[in-house]
């Protein structure tokens, strides 16, 4: 198992049984994920925004516009940024207040940010960038032109210093609660991909793309 | 209509007609949310992590344990932060890979933590965080003892410094585009809350209460 170094940073010191530093963990977590939150320092304040997001080998990428004030300022200053994932897999019911949680797989990850320049990579980012969004989208679509790849700032930010962070199963109660008449479980949540709307706009009758036919109630 | 000031923070510069500062607004998109992320800066470096969280009046509450070390750091400094929010409505499937994007309302917000100590904001700030994440569930379990009071900090943040940003509908794209033979729409997404599944541990046939019933499949 590939595993990430613990740093002061990254060390779980809240229980720290669902910490978790393994590295297939971590990636799978952020593959799944289609936004991130970054978190950025500005004149000595707390920033973030939230954002789509891929992953290629061991970098996390994002792409915006060069008129995005907060892409402009984490390039030139190679920022430090604090970036997270949540998913958010159920509701935890337990029989006491205290008890009550929630499943989750989260990462943490601390990183700069480094401005993307070569432009093999760069369309890389942006074809697996769309194709997480939607799989099978980028070969069906009109690629960037130079105008609109001139507009676009790609950044990405080395996967070092990361944990994740998992909850699952059902509640943990005090031995005595056990014996309270309520019910007690887990109400699973999970993001529905649903029936495909069709852009009213369109001008001709296209059928719905076969990877589209998966999305279909 | 209430709205909140518009600052130089909460000023939206990248598609500023995206943005709004309607009350009821932010109200619906923090309500709606189960997790927010709460960014802050210790030691000049960006931090940040996902919890869950209510909102009560103009106010947004968070829980943890007093164990915590964020938690602690926040109150102890009355620490500035940025917390942010947001909701994934869909997929936005252009023509062109440069105007895909994505359906969502987002809220950021810039405040400072203060500790909650009254007994009775401690009380309704854990009620109404239950009853948001499982409505009807408050009344039905064991309310917290004096040992899990003393176990918990509650830490509010004033809702003043924020802004919401939303995209709805069809994709956008070049005028020329439109001819090209691709499908174009949108993939709503939705959360879903599905078959809630009993505690195995459960030493008494508890029927699912009705507050439940709406979220089986």
């Amino acid at each position: 198992m590939t595993t990430f170094p613990k740093t002061d940073k990254t060390s779980i010191t809240r229980l720290p049984k669902r910490g978790s530093y393994d590295q297939a963990l971590v990636y799978s977590i952020l593959d799944e994920a289609l936004v991130c939150t970054i978190a950025f320092v500005q004149d000595g304040e707390p920033y973030q925004i939230p954002t789509g997001f891929c992953r290629i080998d061991n970098y996390l990428y994002i792409h915006g516009s060069v008129g995005s004030g907060y892409m402009r300022v984490l390039a030139e200053q190679q920022a430090k940024v604090c970036i997270s994932v949540m998913h958010l897999d159920g509701l935890v019911l337990a029989r006491s207040a205290f008890h009550h949680s929630v499943n989750y797989r989260s990462v943490v990850l601390f990183s700069h940010a480094e401005k993307v320049t070569e432009s093999n990579e760069l369309y890389q980012s942006l074809e697996v960038f769309t194709n997480k969004v939607q799989p099978g989208r980028w070969e069906d679509i009109r690629k960037p032109s130079d105008k609109e790849w001139k507009a676009t700032m790609v950044l990405k930010f080395k996967i070092e210093e990361v944990s994740a962070k998992i909850r699952t199963g059902a509640p943990k109660d005090d031995d005595e609660d056990y014996n309270l008449p309520v019910w007690a479980g887990v109400v699973p949540l999970n993001t529905e991909r649903k029936e495909p709307i069709p852009d009213p706009a369109m001008r001709i009758a296209i059928p719905l793309p076969n990877y589209l036919n998966h999305a279909r109630s």
